[in-house]
This record gives C-alpha cells, structure tokens and sequence, in this order.
C-alpha cells in the first residue's frame, strides 16, 4: 500500500494516478493522551491501519493525484537518521567540489572504507520534516544549499541492538527523502536541519511492495536536468548493517526515518528552480525551491 | 511554578520536599490528533495549563518528593540542541584529557572565541530523554561516557529569526539537563543520543521563577565528589544570542530545548555510579549509572 497525507490532515491511498480519501480509517488509532509515547502514530499502529484502510478504501473517494497538495506521510518520529557518505562516486566525484568539500570531508573519508561504521550516522531535526507541497525554503540565501536525494528507510517495529538477520523485520516501509544542506563548517545536524530540509515523500509505501530496496533507480532533476541517478545497490553500508549499526546505540522507533545516503551528483538549487525526484517502487514528486518568507 | 512529570503519567506540582498530583489538569490540553502538531504538548499549552494548575493545586494530595519516581518533565519536543564548547575553561581545561580531545577539538577550537557562532548547535534525539528516576543506561560499555551538566533552556513560543530583543519572550521556562557523552570519532549527534544520555529533570521551572539565567550555581557530584561547578554566568554565548542563532536556521517550537554548553569538570562514569546535579532555583536530582540490559 501507498499511504500519502494531503490537504494538511486527509489520509489516502495512492493508485496510479489517483488517491483515495480514506480519512476514516484514522480512527484505528488510539487516542493521543500526554505523556505522548515515542513513535510515529501512522506507522507504530500499521498494521490496524492497513485493516482499516482496506474496508474504507471500498467507498472511498478518489481525487486526482496532482490536484492534492501532498505533505509528509511520517510527521512525529521520534528522528531522523542520516548516513554520511554512503555512496562510493558521491565521496569521490562530489568532494572535488570545494563548496561540497569544504576541506574537510575529502581528508576525514581518505582510506575510510565504510564511512558510517567510522562516524554514525548523522540526525536532523524532526522540525525539518516537510513534504512536496511545501517545497524547499532556503535559509541563508547568501549561503550554498544542495539537494540530497536519498532512499527513506521507515522503521515499523521499536528496537535496540537489532541484528543484521533481523534487521529488515523492522522495517515498515519506504519514501523518498531529500537531505537538502547548507553548505559550511557548521555540525551536520545544524546545516541540515532548517525547516523543509527534510523532504519526504510523495508517500510511504509499506515494505512488501518493495521486493529488493537495494535494486532500486532513484533520480533527481532540477528544472528538467537530470543531476543525480544511481541504483540503491550502490550504498556501500546497505539497510540492515544501517539498522544494526544505529541500533547498537540508540532504540529505534516505529515511524523513524533512516536516510541511506546520496548517490553523486550533488549541487545547489536557488529560489525558483524545479526539483524532480524519482524512485522505482515509490514514485516521484515535484516541488519548488523559494527563499524563506 | 515547578512542573514535575511523576510515576509515568501524573503531573506534579513540586513545593519544597513535597510533589503535590495535580494530573486532572492536564485536561487542560486539547485533545492530540494525527497530524500532530510540532511541540511538546504540555510546553504549547503552558498558560492553560498554569490556570488550571492553580485550581486542581487547592485540593491536590501531597505526595513526599523523595518517594515519587521522577521522568522528565519535557517528553515530546521537536528538538533538543547543544551549544558545542560554550564554557572556556571547559575548552582550555578539559581538552587536555586525550579522552575529551579525540585529537581535534582543541584544534578546532583555537582561536575561535564563539564556537557555536562557527560551528552551530547539535542535535540529540528526542529518544534519548530520560528523566532522574530511569538514570543514566550506558551503551557500549567498553567506551568512555561522560557526564556535562547543563542549564535547559525550554522554548515555550514558536518563531523563526527571533532577535536577541525579543529572545527571552520565547522562553517558557527551564530544567537541568545532563548531556551524557560517549567519546570517539562518530559525529556528536550519534555519540550523544543513546537512550538516556539526555537526561532532564528534576522538573521544568517556568522563567517568571529565575530572575536571571545567567547567575546559577550549577553543580554536579558523581559518588559524592564534586567534579563539576560553575555559574552559568561563565557561559560564552549567552541565551539571548543562542536562541538568535539557532532560530536563523530551524523554527524553534514550544518544548524544544536548548542544552546551553557545560562547564570545565567533565569526566567519565560507570554502571554503579550516583550522579547528582544541582542547580539554583531549578532544585537537584540524584540518578544511578547501570549498563544497558
């Protein structure tokens, strides 16, 4: 199933070119009560969900996909992840770059094998959370921002210190996502956590609709160019030693969102252009870049 | 007034050695729905909440401090950030520990008379809370943990590119917090996030209680022997100008929490130690050290 959130607070289920409104099958949720429980409501209770989906989407309305303002499906996760150079072209090609390298990552990635093992992996505000409907609003306009474009790896099931063979059993599914960064010494949990610059979307789709994440071709376009386009088995720490490594330090929470990291390609976008991205399995969306109001 | 989360789900009123349950006014909060909303519910509500505290508080039982088990008051932000190396003498002093170092922060730190001016605030995941009464769990075991004590500052108003002017209008309150560290190479966001290693407590003092943020004693003990203390006047950037800087970058929402840098003094601990923090008119807090199970 695709789930997608549109028009703020409306639920559906993406077919093709259509979604259907199956609003009323939120009330498989339990209520909220504070102390609110850590974990993303959509996804720590999917499997209700999906039943419920399933009866209402017989009567459900269907709207025409472009004519719903998408937002992200995940909206309270406990964080998101992201894993740092995780793309063998993407630290060759893209540190060339000194407005990318910025002296520092060519030099700390030299002879570094498996980047994240060295590192961890990296957080981003929950706040940075948007979807396509919101674009990207760039902070900083005086500073370089780039796009990212990642494959979403959505965590269903808590847990801490997961094993690499159980790994894809705490997986509920799968989105887009766009690490979109300022550029400049600052942490990485800084530079990438203003608001919108964490895109995900167009929906979640639930992981038995992916037969293979690793065999996954995922682009990005800016006005119309096509910038970034590489297979998701170019991730050089692939999704379960992600889920053991990030794991064995902290618990992950159903609706948590690990980034895999970008393929080469990387650039700036600024106020006015069109970003494009695309991934086999989950579909694309398109959304505009303006500076912040 | 002083806000304590108490026995899982009970909110308190904390007056002296006393913890008086005033949880029925939390029927002050406007019911939870999916999507939603960015911000600690408990923060966004404050003034609601305080009203109906001042009534609930007439017939509410007095429960001993000492025999309630106390979590952290702050469950649900959208954020908890760091100021990086915002004490000097934690720079000039406990850089020399080798273990503190890793080889790179005091390079880094050189001549730079603003850290997080440079290099912005770090995220820790908001599941890394925890309150006094869960203590420290210590992941990894064969690495070094250590402890920093910190002022919380609680965000109780959203905005975005708030002045320096208006900065401590956004402020709803503040709590002690402990920003436990494991030490190594990984980025701080990872090394600073397992479960528990944000620790906040012992309750959240609203700010009409602290006359000036900038002149608290803060103190932290592990075994009964002080390791760390200070005023949080010794802070290089001050709160005003933090708040100015982070809310450049993200939106800073109701809850979030600001970690305002540590002291000189910070040290390791391990399963079996007894941390105790204080701090001037926030109160203190006593938690055990136990290695994740």
């Amino acid at each position: 199933m695709k789930f997608g959130r549109f028009d703020n607070d409306r639920l559906g289920l993406i077919e093709g070119d259509q979604v259907f409104d199956i609003t009323p099958a939120l009330d498989a949720l339990p209520p909220l009560r504070w102390p609110v429980p850590l974990g993303d409501p959509l996804i720590a209770n999917l499997p209700a969900l999906m039943d419920a989906a399933r009866l209402v989407r017989r009567s459900a309305y269907p709207y025409k996909l472009s004519q719903v303002h998408l937002h992200s499906p995940i909206t309270a996760p406990s964080k998101v992840m992201a894993a740092p150079a995780n793309y063998r072209l993407h630290v060759e090609q893209d540190t060339k770059d000194a407005g990318v390298d910025q002296g520092v990552h060519r030099k700390a990635l030299e002879g570094v094998e498996r980047p994240a093992e060295k590192y961890g992996l990296f957080l981003k505000a929950t706040s940075s959370i948007a979807g396509p409907s919101e674009g990207v609003r760039i902070v900083l306009p005086d500073r370089r921002t780039d796009h990212e474009v990642e494959l979403g790896v959505v965590i269903g099931k808590a847990g801490h210190a997961i094993s690499r063979a159980d790994a894809m059993s705490h997986v509920a599914g799968y989105c887009l996502g766009l690490d979109m960064t300022v550029r400049g010494a600052e942490d990485r949990s800084f530079r990438k956590s203003p608001d919108t610059y964490t895109v995900l979307g167009p929906c979640f789709v639930t992981a038995d609709e992916i037969a293979d994440p690793h065999a996954l071709t995922m682009s990005l376009w800016v006005n119309g160019e096509r910038r970034q386009h590489s297979s998701t088995g170019a991730m050089t720490i692939d999704i379960p030693d992600l889920i053991e490594l990030a794991s064995r330090v902290y618990t992950l929470h159903p609706g948590d969102v690990i980034l895999t990291g970008t393929p080469e390609g990387v650039g700036p976008v600024v106020a006015g252009d069109e970003i494009r991205a695309a991934c086999d399995g989950i579909g694309e969306m398109t959304l505009r870049v303006s500076n912040h109001p």
